[in-house]
């Protein structure tokens, strides 16, 4: 008797699979599936799945506020986009999934996790390193890492052990979403010359098939974070959800690139982020009128470490809190309204205010009040300014003409 | 007598202006216009205007090649965008043109060098540093930042002084443009809450009236810098020239934002860079395939540094230099094709290759060969790159229950 | 009548003078003299001197625990040294002497903030950046940049007001000081090849003249700061005053270096910190003990950039402020002791521990017991780490020899 | 008949034991031995021991200016201190040895390496790395990782096999030195409150013991490289090996700290690197007096990644290559002397002198003649360079007051 084991469950075949095959190892299996805004997600049905196959306990935990509240909203603020435009959908849910593994493992005095990831890609480092920071002492099993299965092996395997098959053509497509996206690989993406086809793509319509006319959102923003389309304030998860809608409707978010994976390899991925792509580049404005030069300067710096610590299994570290100390004390003046035109793929701001916090006031930063000032001043900055180089020049020639040469 | 002044030349009212009030001042001036592929400029009809203002002697000089190749260049190699969005259009053609304006005066023996920018903008800077950098024994003259006049008295100063006065109502617009692209400032957009007009922009349709079926081409780089469209090789101008058509056709290329002048103020700019949307756009796609990882993780550092220094007038400085040697290292591997999707408004990548130098290699990355090994080595990459926060968090447990409370 | 202006007096010639100058201005003038540690401060005399050179008001402000707690500790938190070796001496205490000038201006209803910096040097913008922060409608006077005056003429005007004239040769050097350290700068100083002479320095001994045995000393921290030397609690001025006698006395703080000034040119300076040098090393040691690795090795980035901004005048920003919630969220696990051995001008760690959050346990983290798993983790480690930069050689060959050379 | 392997053979008892062993599993032994420097190593007695214990072959190296040039240059240009104190030693011969053996295994037809790295440490990452990317088609051997022996097994094994064994008590402590530095590792050292004693140091006296006058030198350096002592030109790895007599008599180039491993855990080192005191601090000071000042600020993010990366084993990489082509390029200008005081364990500058690209002109930089102009240009200098937090205190009045609290 090995003891309990709590699994992430999808209901999907592999972790269906996975629970027979960790009751064949001696443990008694947990399954906790979360809904993190997965489309489709039915958590009743996959909740007496688990038990079906074997599981001795199933809990499906409604996370969406918590995913939004806690997990996209960093993302949010400190504008993180992988190698510039992947707003990190999978790597989000990772941490979020063991924080309630392991708080259910303590529960029932488990003594493992099991996750059902791959051992090419990104997320088992993701839910390892979670699991390893919460509790380092649970045992770790990753049955789809162990199984060694072909296909057909593993349906053999389901058939032994009374695990429902899905009837049909299995999809090219490896899909995993949440509320904030949806990523796609598939045998037919792996040539970077190949275009997408129309069926990899799931929350948007292409660009041609979206409606002829713009349409024009209000998006209030208080500190760093969305609140309000058009006046009508909301809960970030609703938000979000109904923002993939309205832009996914234009043909806006989708993603289509070679990504560096965390394990040392290239691949090809194709994203879609609706509402990802309309909030970022709405926040992105705003912040250009709030945020105050230096740290607008300065900010995309830190955002890039984020960016790639939550990339790379880094979210439970004691650089990602301090990082988000410094992201969270920027976000204070991050208040306003971003006006932005979906149009047939894409999402940019026409117009922006913040009553509160705008750096930019007629009054104060026009040509024409400034001006007096501005022209006595700017003479003597110059000068200071370009000092060190002058010198420099004056010194080593490297542009300039030597005295004796002009 | 003062000496001889050499000053940058538009053809406009206020640099024709300057020449009589630099002859006021006792100077003898040489006009020198530069067309760095502004739309619309008649070269002959301004160098032989000069001369009728009263400039001494009037060169005109065809600089696009030189532009594209010395100036533009960097910006594409160094995915150079201001604040995540500008690709820098004015900022580039200032340190080209003072160039041309020293060795002149060099030739000359001339004195001083006038320029026409405002004591508010950025372009005060970039005009100086620039001379303070190549000769900083030159005087300088701004005329325009000495007027202290109103639009009126200038009329009258011009009719008195046989400058031509152009007809009708004045432009509400301020224009700045060359080949790479086309700035606009007005009193209008000032306020960031009114969208900016139909008649605002220059180089692009809406992408309303952009055509209804998209339009794919195949860009070619090498060594980071585009040299063909669909196979047709031409120099860096040309191409710049016909991707500015092209794309402006699509309603690629606008960019409406506010921004931190370097004198301290954030302004309201409505920007036009068709070409420069598509090339940027593609040859970041085609680093994502053919750069290391930790190069392409670094770099951005670098590019974010360069791009704040050319806009901040340290285009001739040390700094510059060293950063683009690293640039440069960086680029010989970027060679390959991406094929970019043009369609009312937005440029995507939809595909790519490069037979040379591509990091994705079927055989080498994807999920199935890689298989047997990467399942082995990631158990063993994860222990260890999880073990310093691990470590952390069982010492401090900041995330983590302490022992006694599990 | 112009009205009140808040003078910052340090009760010596320039700032005595600036006394009668700015009445003949019209201004009636409040003195203010803060304490700072700076040694042999007579502050009675300094307060009842600036009356009697004709301020109507005098204030004498005990700020040393002030100084230490707001203003010296961010630079032990943030290991804060300008260009690698100078911890900020006088950069420090400009803001804090005009928080206080700024509050007495409000409480006294003046109009106008007056300093007594030279055009020349970096403490200008430090004061006239915490005026402008703190409230840009207070007018600037800076006498001593207006004055215009030679050293005679400057006390022919002393002499004309009963303004005290020193007895004597003026000292070669000019000194700042404050608990934190000293700064000399001097003619003699001003040829770099030059070798400082012996009474350029103030607050140590030659390391030739130091004892001959070394002296241990035990510091302690907590959270970041040091609160006790050999288990003797005290408050932080008090600890470093202490520490600048005990380190002082064995040679240690003298730094002697060219350094680039915020106004474009290089100086030759001279500082003494002793207490520093001793403090900032043993900081550093233990953050080696008790910071997570990525944490240790970002942390540079942002100090080098907060250390900056305090030397170029950016203490009240709000970027300021947010690194300092970076740097403080870093710093709650920077508990314990290091021992470090004073000796004859250096100031080493030979021992340190952290009951609570040392990340180096021998348990955890030595040879022996992480034997095992270590021998195992590392090889598949190994292939992931090098992955990346082995598929670039086996492709692009710049180090490594293609196949068919081999 | 598994085929060739050359080993890193050190003359020691684990390679020593290493060439029966991998006898045992079929291969050939190739034997090659690299002079890096280190103290005492008897080249001739080494390659003919090789001989003896088994190999087919043995290869003795002095590759003493190969490692100065090629791998001790990058460090001092780029004054490159792992977190902050730690010159590199060991990491700078690894990629040096495997250079030389992927060249021998190319010329001999081999099919594998073999190095003596044991599983915990950061060497196994350093060999291995370099393998990776300059001939990933060898395979790897670590008989040392694999050994999983006692002591006394290894000893006993050694017996049978006709390995000379080491007379005497083991040395307390692990080695590894060349001619940049020496680095101790010793289970007395474990404990990091433990004073590391005498016998733990190997190249220098202790501060004490040095002598009582100081010892002054003049160095010159050339483009970032050091060329003479006190005038006296010579190869740069002559040059080190008389400093590290000279530097280490005098007590200078201890370094004691807790250290980052890369494999994830922190160790305790006792490292020492005479020469490379005196040369980096020379060296940062002869860059004061001739970098611009943006390149001054901006190198040390540059050199903190190339040092991480050169402890990573990240030397054979497309970003290293790139970093240096930034370092090499500021390092022109930096030619000069410095002259150094040497005293009982610290070295430091006292004067500096660069005869063509000092920027520290007492023409162009001293107060006295830069007066007039610093002083009106400082006034509009500080406005706009100010002006960004003004503004911002204007509009959120983090520090400031409010107008209507005033």
């Amino acid at each position: 008797m090995t003891g309990k084991i709590v699994l992430a469950y999808s209901g999907g075949l592999d972790t269906s699979v996975a629970i027979p095959w960790l009751q064949d190892k001696g443990y008694d299996v947990i399954a906790v599936c979360l809904n993190v805004g997965q489309p489709g997600a039915d958590m009743t049905f996959i909740q007496q799945k688990a038990l079906k196959v074997g599981a001795i306990q199933s809990y499906a935990i409604d996370a969406q506020d918590e995913f939004a509240n806690e997990y996209v909203a960093p993302v949010i603020k400190a504008n993180a986009l992988y190698e510039g435009d992947y707003p990190l959908v999978s790597a989000l849910s990772r941490p979020l999934i063991i924080a309630h593994l392991v708080k259910i493992a303590h529960e029932q005095g488990a003594v493992a996790i099991a996750h059902g990831s791959t051992g090419k890609g990104n997320d088992q480092v993701r839910f390892e390193a979670a699991i390893h920071a919460l509790d380092p002492e649970l045992k770790i099993e990753d049955p789809i890492r162990d199984f060694h299965w072909s296909r057909e092996e593993e349906i053999d395997y389901a058939k032994d052990h009374n695990v429902p098959v899905p009837i049909g053509k299995k999809s090219p497509y490896s899909i995993d979403a949440n509320l904030w996206g949806r990523a796609n690989e598939a045998g037919i993406l792996e040539n970077p010359w190949n275009q997408a086809p129309d069926d990899a793509w799931g929350m948007t319509v292409s660009p041609e098939a979206a409606p002829d006319a713009p349409t024009y959102i209000d998006l209030t923003f208080e500190q760093g974070l969305p609140v309000a389309i058009n006046g009508q304030t909301q809960p970030l998860a609703d938000l979000i959800k109904a923002l993939n809608k309205l832009a996914g409707d234009n043909g806006i978010g989708r993603i289509d690139k070679i990504e560096n994976r965390m394990v040392g390899i290239k691949s090809r991925e194709v994203y879609e982020a609706p509402a990802a792509a309309v909030i970022m580049t709405a926040h992105h404005e705003l912040e250009n009128l709030t945020l105050e030069r230096d740290v607008a300067h300065y900010k995309p710096l830190i955002e890039q470490q984020l960016t790639n610590m939550i990339y790379e299994a880094k979210w439970i570290t004691p650089l990602f809190d301090s990082l988000m100390a410094f992201i969270d004390d920027t976000q204070k003046v991050v208040n306003g309204v971003v006006k932005m035109k979906l149009y047939k793929g894409s999402a940019v701001p026409v117009a922006r205010q913040s009553e509160t916090n705008s750096l930019y006031d007629e009054n104060l930063a026009t040509y024409t009040s400034a001006d007096t000032f501005d022209q006595e001043a700017a003479a003597g900055f110059i000068k200071l300014w370009t000092l060190p180089a002058t010198v420099y020049e004056e010194v080593n020639h490297v542009h300039s003409q030597k005295p004796e040469d002009k």
